[in-house]
């Protein structure tokens, strides 16, 4: 009987899951949202899934930063001025797109609420970890000063975006992007995140 | 009975209207939030906020820039870091504050449907028409370079500071307003607005 649960252990047990926990999310919304569900639509039984996740908000962390992971890479193009605009053009590549728009939906603060859900913060420290080499290379190479906060340049170059796309409901563009780009290199070479 | 109705016209009527929506918006959400309720708060009837604001949204819209207005003043110290640090400074404390937060609620995204409400670009685009002034006289005084545009400025100031009020679920100080006004003024002087 083995051979019929393939999706009984390890790593593909994993991402069945994740998988499931985003289009559960994406259809349903994040209020609706049950790990029965999730459980039923990747195979496995319930509590395979709280075996390892103690919950369904740490099972929603997990699946919306391994699926933001997977939308936007991190670039090593051997430039930070390249790798800046890559990693920005695919932010908003990712929030134009069908899936982006709604994980975002997810990760927004519900209206009555002015507080990121946890989820959002998880998300988003893991962006800026998987985004530290970036900095790093930069620094390596010379393009930057050395004793740029990673976190803080990362973050001057999504708040332009994510301001138009959360306050003044701008469309966003590789035109957005790369002058996000512009002034997340230009603030870091002031030494503004020294 | 004219004197028994010291609401029935005028500039005091739209303040109290006005006020009156503020707190209704505060206390009960967007979704519960009624013109009824908001006359009889203000001691006007209905058909009196009618003549003067077509549907609910536009109540709002107004509603909210009259209060951001009043609470977010637009400085003149005479130097363009202290005007940028005084606004984000003032930003800071309004989002800080029960009523900000109480406004900030509205303005923001419901979830589900990540485009922001008509109010709160109605909002922003009246709080950048109002520090238009600011970007002017910086010109004016050979801070920054003529052309430079005002929009791009003053969006460059708030998004780090919104960015973390929205995303990250940091903390904003007067330290994260001091940074986004350093961050926007060297940008406009790198020539990244014009």
């Amino acid at each position: 009987m083995s051979s019929a649960a393939p999706l009984g252990r390890g790593p593909k047990v994993r991402a069945a899951v994740l998988a499931a926990t985003v289009v559960e999310l994406s259809e349903r919304g994040y209020s609706a949202f049950t790990v029965d569900n999730v459980a039923q639509r990747a195979g496995v039984h319930k509590t395979t899934v709280y075996r390892r996740w103690p919950d369904r908000d740490a099972l929603i962390a997990d699946a919306l930063a391994d699926s933001v992971a997977a939308e936007i890479p991190i670039p090593d193009t051997g430039s930070v001025e390249d790798d800046l605009r890559a990693l920005a053009r695919s932010l908003v590549g990712w929030i134009n797109s069908p899936s982006g728009r709604a994980v975002l939906a997810v990760m927004l603060p519900s209206a009555g609420l002015p507080a990121p859900p946890d989820a959002t913060r998880h998300v988003f420290r893991d962006r800026i970890r998987r985004a530290l080499p970036v900095v790093a290379r930069a620094i390596t190479r010379g393009e930057i000063p050395s004793g740029t906060n990673a976190a803080e340049m990362i973050k001057t170059l999504v708040a332009p975006i994510y301001l138009r796309v959360l306050i003044t409901g701008e469309s966003v563009d590789d035109t957005t992007a790369d002058a996000a780009a512009a002034l997340s290199l230009t603030a870091a070479r002031a030494g503004l995140f020294s």
